[in-house]
């Protein structure tokens, strides 16, 4: 059943898969994964900085007529409105079946996650939480409306992810620190605990991912004490995530999902 | 054992009390009700806009030794380093044994909290976050230095408690909606666990606490369909409240309470 659903959605020719923040980490690993795995479908890749974008930029040389990338950033609402404007016009349909949200912030420019509540400044705060949390939301309120309404005959549920944090969890939370982080995704599963509810009466399914430490430029910083087989290559998080929304059916709606599908406390 | 704590601590002459948001709603009850409960020591109650704080200033005119009222916004991380040395001067000492963060909104001038998706507003969504998540964070990290950092004989527990809602757990979130608000409130609540653990080192007891629908402004235009055994008067509610404070031990160090005592999840 399960198996089905995902196999119709990737082999389906119409589909629509939208990566946020796909120019990088996760999100570019998402997209070459998306592709190597035999995405039938379209694939939208978003990001800031289209310039900046070399590895999207040599897919579309590939593959335009069946990729874009788009410029949109998750933190200004004009920008995801123009967004959806263009996958609308490119598609020629109003439709998206995978939209995966992985544009988000751990570490900016000379700000690290905090390690006591005296280093917490309050732009850096602001600003976790406008990228990981706000950012989501923005992107669902002008997205979602292009996800399936209905199940029809042909038509799978559309599934809207997004990339949280184990360390997002609050019950989970022993070890504290990274206030601002940990604070702006547990914010995030709420949001989208919360939309699940909505959209899923329209039969959309959203869920929450935790990916593991994943060698990106995200976790970098953070890793030395990872043990190495905990600690991921970007393609093989991508892989697994992908096996888990593939996974997913109407009943996992609005739950928060490990790497390894283990369902992750709030 | 419990019961010893919260009487040495509210029997303290030299003990200071601070209620941030102290003007209205809640806050205001937090207020009266030390005051009517015999708590010794003195009190701080904060607000944005002292010149709007009748009931306040007619508590200072009563005991205008024991009590003081400070202007201070949560949003201006200035105004609440100011408080703090207010506080300091005014007791003499650098010391809070209790302090309650009640400022919050939930809906603000025309703006409601959404009943949907595409009802969010960007700046409204900001707004939530900075005042419920972002203020209780920001008054924390310059009044917890005040709090006890280790128990000595004759002094008790700190407890920094904030007020949150039923509505900001995770896993209770079975209706949706109000998401700007139930996001603040979860995000609140992670930033409370993460802190209860760096200044649970330090013997200080954080918990977040769920006042039940309370007549208060916040929840006016919401309350129709609560059972009027469910809608607490402010005065019961803070008593109640003051219940569970008064009964906290170190163990309950980063847990969400109702009004009952009952942990709710996150």
């Amino acid at each position: 059943m399960a198996h089905s659903i995902a196999a119709d959605r990737s082999s389906d020719s119409n589909a629509v898969a939208v990566v946020v923040g796909g120019s990088r980490g996760i999100g570019l690993a998402m997209v070459q994964s998306l592709v190597s795995r035999g995405w039938k479908g379209k694939i939208v890749a978003t990001c800031r900085d289209v310039e900046q974008a070399d590895a999207l930029s040599a897919l579309w040389q590939f593959m335009p007529d069946r990729f874009n990338v788009l410029s949109m950033d998750v933190c200004d609402e004009a920008s995801i409105e123009e967004a959806v404007d263009e996958v609308k016009e490119w598609t020629g349909d109003s439709r998206v079946d995978l939209l995966v949200q992985c544009a988000g912030i751990l570490h900016e420019g000379d700000n690290m996650p905090e390690t006591s509540l005296a280093r917490v400044d309050a732009d850096f705060f602001r600003r976790n939480l406008e990228v990981n949390l706000m950012g989501p939301v923005l992107v669902a309120k002008h997205f979602s409306p292009l996800m399936i309404t209905k199940r029809k005959k042909g038509r799978v549920p559309s599934v809207l992810a997004a990339l949280s944090a184990r360390v997002g969890s609050i019950s989970d939370n022993g070890l504290g620190g990274w206030l601002s982080y940990r604070s702006s995704k547990a914010g995030q599963n709420q949001a989208m605990r919360t939309m699940s509810i909505e959209l899923g009466r329209r039969g959309i399914i959203c869920v929450s991912l935790h990916p593991g430490t994943v060698e990106t430029d995200l976790s970098a910083p953070f890793r030395k004490n990872v043990k190495p087989d905990k600690l991921f290559p970007a393609d093989k998080a991508a892989g697994m995530l992908l096996d888990v929304i593939d996974s997913l059916d109407t009943e996992d709606n609005g739950s928060f999902f490990s790497y390894d599908r283990k369902l992750i406390p709030y």
